[in-house]
């Protein structure tokens, strides 16, 4: 079977593989759309996993079920399903802890195109399918679906660590796809003010739509500044953090009160230490916690989230603002989403 | 001054009163915009509270500062005020283990027409102002405070209580103005679908404006059984009880999912034991939660669900079905809502 | 292989059955010792969970791995392991959801002596035995194991859903071996007082080694009445519910401060529906939540609870006070658990 | 009245000043014992708090009330109390919102020789009495009582931030007096193995007798290290922090597992930021919680943990090492607390 893959770091191009074998509890299935993520730039460009050779790409897919071990009981070929990009093993210790993102081993829940090939294929392997697969509503566009695989959950997460209040003022850091969601996941738990930082002019709009009350520039001076003149000196209840650097914490706890929590869903890339500013921080008294996570993965979730966009409380798809047909296309799209367009939130592939 | 009293049970009429004196933490209020609640008619007719002679009704009111004590600080006459209709002792032992509202007794964070004159008065009494009173947000029709006081801190208190997370499937029992603001509270913190036990046409077109997504009638038979059947015998994840008896946790206990919470801001009027049917509670075993409680109030509590109205999450203005102006018509909205109308949902009286 | 079974109800004996086979995440186990548990005795002679023919019995027992099936990687033939007597299929929804005690349905985590054979043959069958069986501390003896397997997790469970704090005042009711350990976990949660209800001389020692401070009698009146003289009328913070019928939860409501928690680990083996004072609960407003459920199992549960042993902070092996050596006496404990002999806690068979 | 003061950065001494006043909510007390902490010691020699001058020091005490204000309800002259260290206003919004410990501002709980003068003088001042001060249960000697105003619930504390489980292994780093209580605050919590960093014989007897099983130290490498050997390579559950640097964070991080917690109790003096390393954080995803605050003060609290103290479950008065009688050795007991004996844990001074 074919599949796009990282050749190396810095390179990338289709490959043969072979198709890959279906265990007890796994599924293989096959692609019905597909999208690329900041992610697998970061994999293929900089490196961020380390070296990898003729590795299949992709983590967000929703596809059709193409074959089921024997020990699968909730699905079956032909059925069309969401599959999480975090995939867990359901009995490790750290699921049975409440972690199973973290799964034999910190971060090891993700697997595609990480620790085996992604979902950029003819095939992929999905493991323990009938804790990892869903199933795609009815009626529901499976580009759309995609943004169930990792954009909505992660969001999302940014708010549940947060733990959002009725009536909590917010400030989310960072206004990509990630940062979007985290803004209708925020104001889905009941945030009033929405402080959003970004600047590209699409992302704002669809931040507006999602619940974004207001907007910060990183070109306007200190963060924490601006929104503690916001917010008359009181600064926000809590920080969601969807983008930035290991400096960004700086920030975000001289923006956020006492008592408040400052969420992260942002991968850090480079930077030895995060840093928290002593003072600001309560000379470690001030109870500003600091929480921050990978996406819970699984079917559970998948079909929780499916069923919040089945209900119209929230539409992945305005995120949608790149469409590509055939795997053709895929350079196309993982290119777009290294360089970026000024009116990119997104891309998706549909594979026809 | 003038009051509108209760009189004794079933006698209902104006007074002459002494206006109340203002402690050193204390305010004096007079209201600008004030509402009849059903709380104030089982008060009167049924005697919910037992006997009360004299006693001036109403505990849902936005006024002006009249008077402050000499150790208040935040506010001072002329500031217009959203008044909480529960007004805790805040050093209370039950205040500082959270539970504020319970501040010197069970329930007895409740002072308003039950252990001291309520706000249908020329002027009533506010204790620990500053930490009872939030200011009214400019630009807010009192009449729209006045839903803060009661109606959106008990529905939304449902929600919180029943911990309701992204995706959740949640059953709403009840969709009076407490029940509408359940539903309300239910969309914003993340349910996705809401299935709401009511019948009549206003209600639930507005519940259908705060996002709930189908209805159910007792008419219709149990209504445990509707739900499971809307569910494919799945059962709800949550259940927030906001009308009917003690046997309505029969039905809600046996419609939730195991794990599943069940909560009920519902004063219970009458009937010795609330029903948990065993069997369907897992034999004492099934997770399935039972959580309770009185609003909280005082000013974080007002403060925090204005600035939800004010960011535009929510419209309890759309509940305001009766309008009236000047204290004349107070008999009227009272008597209002202790009939009923079809098209009722809350009455308001503006005090010009 | 032999197994002491239920026959029917009211019926047991030995039978000859098939060893039971192996699949690839299963292992298979030969007792080194076994407990009988009153759940035996209500299986068996209360029919609590209908009828059952030729089922071997039994859900508590230390053994030694015989065989694993091919996907198994942690355990291995001679281990000597600990099994929990909940085992769930973890990647079941309501496992992903938190309540893997309830996978596949309410209470069907419980499967030994429910849904297959127990743990009183030569051999026995344990589902996903990675996730499902703990290694048996090095120097703990098999028969302190065994408490490991039920009585602990559902004792110390009893605290946990309580969420006891330090400080507070706790009832615990019922101080068979499930009341004793919860008991210890209340203490080991940080409970100051705790008044334990229950008359048998021996279970008020051991109860005492574990924490209790004081002790009640159903002699000696009314539960609650006795509690409120205790506590100078302010009652409980908590209440933890181990023993008694659906009516005992009148007396845990009544007993316990606004703001508090009753929780229940008991099984409620009759009566239609458990009886919530409505008066006492604040008229459905009081705040007392009603938390119950069935113990969590699996591997992490067993391993922490026995670092706990391991760790001297509790010695279950005090409730051993009737031991067994051989297969033979099967009968004879099973026997003296169902006639409860005055200085009876725990009967344990080694299998030598 | 006489008080032993601060008379200006790194000077003390005894001055004369009015006895202070008492509002309508307040209490005036007399020390029957006082217990100096290593915070005096930082305010005065290290400036912790800036320049302060003539300002009474102290503030660990236990007393005599002497006067109360009229809206005092519970305490009147001649009751014997325990003084919160953290004496919050209840009402604040910072208190409202559960942090009362932050109420008026970010740690200005804390008032005691910070905002106001301390109890080392003939009388002090305590605000909002009735919610402040708790009853020195009968027979509890007036020096143990002092550990209840601040080492005991800090200590606690950090344990409570921690959210201990049953059976969770925990780090403690850090073993003076805080350090202790935090270790017998995890032992009551219910952790397993509680591994503590320290090296003071004194202090290792004591953490034994409160629940260590096991101690490390700096001078032997890096304690990450050392744990992730003690625990074959897992790391710790949680980590409370009561002792060291901005840069203990580091190790803390290194050492617990993913989904773990890292709690701190310490004030941290110095250093521009609390270092955070990115990849064992699991470069933002590792689920690895940090929380730090100041101490929850108030009645409640002093209460909950007296009663701990009185039902036998702790013993503070384990870390009495040094006992003085007479305000005369006000002196000797702080140059104690700088000099630190190595056979010192807790100085106090008796009254007399």
């Amino acid at each position: 079977m074919k599949g796009f893959a990282m050749l190396g770091i810095g390179k990338i191009g289709w490959i043969e593989k072979d198709k890959p074998a279906c265990g007890p509890l796994d599924a293989i299935v096959r692609p019905l759309a597909v999208a690329p993520c900041t992610s697998d730039v970061h994999t293929v460009w900089e490196g961020a996993l380390g070296e990898r050779k003729d590795m299949i790409l992709g983590h967000e897919a929703c596809g059709v079920v193409e074959e089921v071990g024997s020990l699968v009981r909730d699905f079956k070929p032909g059925d069309r399903v969401i599959v999480s990009a975090i995939t867990p093993d359901w009995g490790d210790l750290n699921s049975q802890r409440g972690f199973a993102m973290h799964s034999t081993g910190m971060l090891a829940g993700w697997k595609f195109s990480n620790f085996k090939d992604g979902v950029f294929g003819e095939y992929f392997h999905v493991n323990e399918a009938d804790a990892n697969l869903a199933l795609l509503p009815e009626g529901m566009d499976p580009g759309v679906g995609t943004m169930v695989c990792d954009m909505m959950p992660t969001g999302f997460h940014a708010a549940e660590l947060a733990d959002v209040q009725f009536g909590d003022d917010v400030a989310v850091i960072g206004i990509g796809p990630v940062g979007l969601m985290a803004v209708a996941g925020c104001a889905l738990r009941g945030a009033a003010n929405i402080y959003c930082v970004g600047t590209r002019a699409k992302c704002r709009e669809v931040a507006t739509a999602y619940g974004a009350t207001g907007f910060l520039s990183y070109k306007d001076g200190d963060l924490a500044e601006q929104i503690l003149d916001l917010t008359h000196g009181k600064g926000v209840d809590r920080v969601c953090i969807a983008g930035g650097t290991v400096d960004t914490f700086d920030e975000a706890i001289r923006m956020v009160k006492p008592g408040g929590i400052v969420s992260s869903v942002n991968y850090l890339g480079s930077g030895d230490y995060v840093k928290i500013p002593r003072i600001e921080w309560g000379c470690g008294m001030g109870h500003k916690q600091i929480r921050c996570g990978l996406m819970p993965g699984g079917r559970l979730r998948s079909e929780k989230l499916a069923a919040l966009v089945t209900a119209g409380r929230v539409d992945p798809g305005l995120m949608l603002t790149h469409k590509y047909h055939g795997f053709d296309h895929m350079e196309e799209a993982l290119m777009m989403m290294r360089s970026k367009a000024a009116d990119l939130i997104k891309p998706v592939v549909y594979i026809d």
